[in-house]
């Protein structure tokens, strides 16, 4: 459901920090069978990603779309937002690299994993897709 | 309008796979001018596409923007997400690769064809466009 | 805020045009801080942009996330979009190239810069941010 689309400057990122920001950010989202999280690493050359109108080569841009969920309450949003932050502080601040982010929310009723359509939040169909870690055709 | 992006695993589509692909996404909407649909190619190499935090070399992973309509009947969106099913079946699943597909819809009032605010939908100005298959300047 | 992103065919923008045109549409948004506005390019090789189900390579499709505003109003809708239209032109149809824009709208609450929830529209703190162009930590 989360697709997290990371845009990032050239060589800002090894094969084993994209891994180990891939892995934390599966740990934003303990009621989510793991497999509903996909991030997608996008590297920029240089003069391909501007900020500002200008050119920039150690800039992180990071766009979210939750499918799954919807926040509906500011204090959750407010907490989790600063459980995002404490994830890519240090892939980022801490590195000297800049960063933005933003997330979108889109309709549960047009998505699909692997041809069928997700059970709906919190049902017993969605307890077996987190326990297997797989999308299972209803019994 | 509807703008696919497909992002997919590097080396499982030849470029007659995409022009297949792109030919069959275009027949999901034979109520829109054809030039209305562009499918978008992404290809990721390893290490840039997880999925649960994992790596993974044999996923494909769809994003929808749908701007000319929007849905507003559950038995439709039913029928036409088993059409997308069968569609993408031939290019995933039978090939042992796993897919998500989601679909978000943007405001049709902040859309521009070649500068062009497109009709409105069902007009018999959007019939000239479909017709003739390119945008229109209205007479 | 504004996210655009760019799909444009091989080899029609040289480095200083995606400058200018990074540029020029900073302008467009005089009510923010320039920082807000992000611009990525996505080349696209032969065979991998469709338009119609038919490969492209003349052309450009932009994408574009709105946050830190939404439109209420039609008539601005209108002017603005003329506006951008204006932006483009020099940079598409003048040059022989076909393109296409839509928008999305996504929301303010969620979007961080540098780990940081900006400031609400229109409040001290975000003329502090426009005039200074970049985040600053609440006093």
């Amino acid at each position: 459901m989360p697709l997290w689309t990371i845009h990032h400057s050239a060589g800002v990122y090894s094969d084993n920090d994209k891994q180990a920001l891939a892995a934390a950010i599966v740990q934003l989202y303990p009621i989510l069978p793991k497999f509903y999280v996909g991030t997608a690493f996008h590297e920029h050359a240089p003069s391909t990603l501007f900020i500002g109108g200008k050119p920039v080569e150690n800039f992180v841009r990071i766009s979210v779309d939750h499918i799954a969920r919807q926040f509906s309450d500011e204090a959750l949003v407010d907490r989790w937002l600063g459980m995002v932050g404490d994830v890519f502080r240090p892939f980022t601040t801490d590195r000297g690299l800049d960063w933005e982010l933003h997330i979108d929310e889109t309709p549960f009723k047009l998505w699909l994993i692997q041809g069928m359509r997700p059970p709906l939040p919190n049902t017993d169909q969605e307890k077996i897709w987190m326990a297997e870690n797989r999308p299972v055709v209803p019994a």
